[in-house]
């Protein structure tokens, strides 16, 4: 682990509790929010691989990052079940291993996109990431306790706790997510123990959902009858049931939980305002994903939105990650242009000209505009 | 004509010139300028009917209304040409008389909606009118005056006057245009004698063309071996020869004249902000035009751009005159939703989702957004 001197503004990173080591993240990553430590990924970054490396994912963080002893963590299973269990890591390691890469992505990215402005995190397009996560299926350690019929729900909490009056970072998923084959227990992300700052020891990964379902530093799973009952269940994370004029205030009442991702795509090269020159083939690429429902295709246009064409879909595939799409274009004349790009997903989905807009500016997946002008 | 004491506003609408019968123009229109007389048609009043009354027709002057008397009034035809002519209103009656239904559309119509904003008559939607214009061949005369083999372009100068500075307002149409089969000089609008804010008594009608080209209370045609040698050839009406980044300043050498006009569809009805109830049946309708080529058809989505259905376009038809589109919508669920409409032409031209800016915001013709609110 990290041993050098600490100065305050990595002391400041690391919260309450454990030190993460941020050298190279703090270079890399745009920091929207110190404490908690939330950081996202540069467009350029993502652009290099289909696989984001763990120093580069994204980070989102409710609360500081908790300190965690390998020698006193525990999980416990409780609430609606036959036999509660109390499971330490190496209880952890005696279930059968599996693993997804998962395309995770924050609710709110794009958020910096609502038009009228909301308020939050204001991410641009890259809280976003996709990583492969070994662990074990929750399914396994939910029938080793024992679900009742009275199961509905499981609520989740991790090991970071709220300062003061900060409301704790609790979310639960129903409980047929939770039983999900697809659904697991991670404790590897890319081949190595997570990082802390993305849930070590242990986490929930939940594919295809929004990325607040897959509770960090998880120390606590309560089978339930009814969802969690607190802040980020009740207030946040949360839509409205029908789409809302732009500014509606919306009672959270007339709001349902955020569940699984919509379909969207985002250009990773060239980048906004990129120039480029008439009679060079230019790249256009970037990355489509849709949740629990699988990438058809993604169209590019770059007349504005007027005409559209297949992009090539790369050969890498995981059911629940991103598809890197590719287009090469030749402009023929200068001028200033618009690329756009538009996902197409197995569910029928498509990408929408005009955003459904809500008051925390979650699900932002309008089709994807960059900038390009061409040199003569 | 109108013969009931002057006010001031009325003198001042009158500019150095004819009074013209405004009771009911500016109690119906909207004044975007007083002089010039600058008055845009609300969207209710051309969505009442395929044909545009007189007084509800948009009025584009660039200098004030000049006073006509048809009995010093004529016509000179001169330049490259064999004969020149002085023709009288008798003179022009001797002609063999056509006819041409045409959507004259502003230039400028849409400014409004450019984004960084840009300089002019802040035209929203309803700067575009159809009428059936009643004349002779612009040809037969010019073959009267025997057009010489060196013309290439006709210049157009009506009877209005500049006051000071302002430069005067001359266009000039390439021969070809001129000598177009279905280029008229007009004498009525819609049946009666051209109101003279529309004209009276002799104006120019370009179909297919910018309204601009179709100059008003023309007194003089020259021919010539150049065009329009002032501002309103070398410095307006031009859009830049390629697309420019949104805030460029854009030097006229790099500009082209604007001539024809592009594809483009407007609602008429519902209006925007709109309320219905869901199980009610709503008509979505406007117009779409595309200048000297057809439309071919009609897209609407009320689903923020996802999907598209084709509309059903009214049998009243023109070569160049726009197409009334009809859908109904059945709103099924709650909600607050955008519907958008999106016009396709015989040229395959098909409206943008983005615009390609201009400094003048002309020929703004993006697809057309309405949100309509269902209540349940």
């Amino acid at each position: 682990m990290w041993s050098g001197p600490i100065n305050r503004r990595e002391f400041i990173l690391s919260g309450a509790g454990f030190l993460f080591q941020i050298g190279r993240i703090k270079e890399s990553l745009i920091i929207r929010s110190e404490v908690p430590a939330d950081f996202e990924t540069p467009i350029p970054l993502l652009d290099r691989q289909w696989l984001t490396p763990n120093d580069l994912h994204f980070i989102r963080c409710h609360l500081p990052i908790p300190r965690v002893d390998l020698n006193t963590w525990n999980l416990t299973i409780d609430g609606e079940v036959q036999q509660p269990l109390k499971l330490e890591m190496q209880d952890i390691h005696r279930f059968r291993e599996t693993n997804q890469t998962v395309t995770l992505e924050c609710s709110g990215n794009g958020r910096v996109y609502s038009d009228p402005p909301v308020p939050g995190l204001q991410w641009e397009k890259g809280a976003v990431g996709t990583a492969r996560w070994a662990g074990i299926l929750l399914r396994d350690v939910l029938n080793q306790a024992g679900v009742k019929p009275t199961a509905r729900h499981i609520i989740m909490n991790g090991a970071d706790v709220p300062p003061g009056s900060v409301p704790d970072f609790v979310r639960s998923i129903p409980i047929e997510k939770a039983m999900h084959p697809d659904t697991i227990l991670a404790y590897h992300m890319n081949g190595v123990d997570i990082p802390i700052e993305h849930g070590f020891p242990l986490r929930l990964v939940v594919p295809g959902w929004e990325a607040a379902s897959s509770t960090k530093w998880i120390v606590n799973i309560r089978v339930s009858e009814t969802e969690a009952d607190g802040y980020f269940m009740r207030n946040a994370y949360r839509i409205p049931n029908r789409p809302v004029a732009p500014g509606t205030a919306v009672d959270p009442k007339d709001m349902i939980p955020y569940t699984a991702l919509d379909v969207k795509s985002v250009f990773t090269s060239p980048l906004e305002d990129s120039t480029t020159r008439i009679g060079s083939s230019i790249e256009l690429r970037g990355f489509a994903w849709a949740g629990v429902a699988d990438i058809t295709r993604v169209h590019v246009s770059t007349d504005f939105g007027r005409t559209w064409t297949a992009a090539t879909l790369d050969a890498d595939k995981a059911k629940y990650a991103w598809r890197r799409f590719r287009h090469v274009w030749k402009p023929t004349q200068p001028g200033s242009y618009i690329a756009m790009s538009r996902a197409t997903d197995s569910q029928g989905r498509t990408q929408p000209i005009a955003a459904r807009w809500n008051p925390a500016g979650y699900l932002y997946n309008v089709i994807d505009k960059v900038r390009i002008n061409v040199q003569g």
